[in-house]
């Protein structure tokens, strides 16, 4: 069996594939343990943005707490391509010219409908990533 | 802007996508916060086991607590998909009957190579799912 390997990706080549990327998975903690969410995200700056509702799990618990959000892209059938994962402390964007700026780079489209009008920044504070080589 | 749909997906149809996945990501809760870990994983019954190292964040963090457990496979073209997300209690497994059945259903290719010898099993006590029917 031939093992697989992973290389660690630079910050430049996981800051780079984050910007690429569309949907991504937070990890927050609950007071029932961690939980985990798909969703669709922007970068503005050096932050990752994105939206939720009010009463979901993120508007209830992500707020001024540390999130880890992921990304990947890996091919089934070679095994080949990335993982990036970012750690920072998530703040709700409240400030209107924020959002303006937010709302002008990105037109908002849920993957799930409904009234998310609660816009979350994630500023890394560590971004880390792998590429592994597949096994072929 | 046409908005997305989502429907929830039924138990079955959880259970069926779960089992037809390859590469997840467990959310687990440390002292630092929450932290997300692609891996690759299979099916034992009605648990989700997967691989680890001892000195890995799930060696180290996710043995006896509750863990979050993410598939999904969206085009990013379409917008249509699915994600299945899994809550559970995780255990090692140390019973070498349950590690011979385990070992013998799943050949272990490991995304990333290294010595991960310490096996989880989780069996959910939740399990969901959404499908997304996309923008077009």
């Amino acid at each position: 069996m031939s093992m697989q390997e992973a290389t660690e990706l630079s910050y430049a080549d996981c800051r780079s594939l984050l910007a690429g990327g569309e949907l991504g998975r937070v990890a927050v903690s609950t007071p029932q343990g961690p939980r985990i969410i798909p969703l669709n995200y922007t970068l503005a700056d050096d932050s990752i943005v994105f939206r939720t509702t009010p009463y979901s799990l993120l508007g209830t618990y992500a707020r001024n707490t540390t999130l880890a959000f992921e990304v990947d892209d890996v091919d089934p059938a070679t095994h080949r391509g990335w993982s990036v994962v970012a750690v920072g402390r998530a703040t709700m964007v409240v400030d209107v010219d924020e959002l303006s700026v937010i709302k002008a780079i990105w037109d908002p489209q849920p993957w799930v409908g409904g009234q998310r009008w609660m816009y979350f920044q994630l500023p890394w504070r560590e971004l880390t990533g792998r590429r592994l080589r597949g096994s072929s």
